[in-house]
């Protein structure tokens, strides 16, 4: 089905809980993997909570990329929003992983707007 | 379950295309809708695109609100995503949904990040 927009529900576990509180490190995973997705990145915004956990938005040409992480846990909820044509999710999707070492993932593709329905 | 987010994936049809290609507007009503929710705002992006379209995100305590739109078809794509407590979120979205005029709602609910199988 054609969609204005394809979203990656992406579940990260067992991931190194040193580099998920670590906000610069999450930055330049994101900011790289959204250069290997070959996405536009128009602005970002990350906060490290206190005592722990990052949150970190990139917004794109495309859409955005969000992630949250819980260290305590070992876990991440990234989320990855693209419109019109990009190529190399797969690829950024992988770096993400391997960049913060997570054993387990689980991922979810959602159509969004669906053009078929839209007006 | 318990998890440690909450996320609403939401489809916005039938909006009016006047007021969601208005940045201005568009985060005065984010914003707005993240005050009801009670929900604490720590950055916010928002980007209007040529010819149109807008793209925000409210980067808040609990995590984040995402909204994409597509005045050429009536749609937007919303995310609440949440943490912790947050128990205006039906009021919040019921505020966005009647500020963009939208007749027509999806609203799917996901858990993220399911405790029991956190480490």
């Amino acid at each position: 089905m054609d969609a204005v927009g394809n979203h990656l529900i992406v579940e990260l576990y067992g991931c190194n809980s040193t580099i998920i509180n670590d906000e610069k490190r999450i930055e330049e995973i994101l900011v790289q993997s959204a250069n290997i997705a070959n996405v536009h990145i128009i602005n970002s915004t990350f906060h490290q909570f206190n005592p722990q956990g990052i949150s970190g938005v990139l917004v794109i040409a495309e859409s955005h990329f969000s992630i949250h992480t819980w260290p305590e846990y070992s876990y991440c909820a990234l989320d990855i929003f693209t419109c019109g044509n990009v190529f190399n999710i797969d690829k950024s999707l992988d770096f993400i992983k391997n960049a913060i070492q997570s054993t387990s993932i689980s991922v979810t593709e959602l159509k969004r707007g669906v053009k078929n329905f839209l007006q």
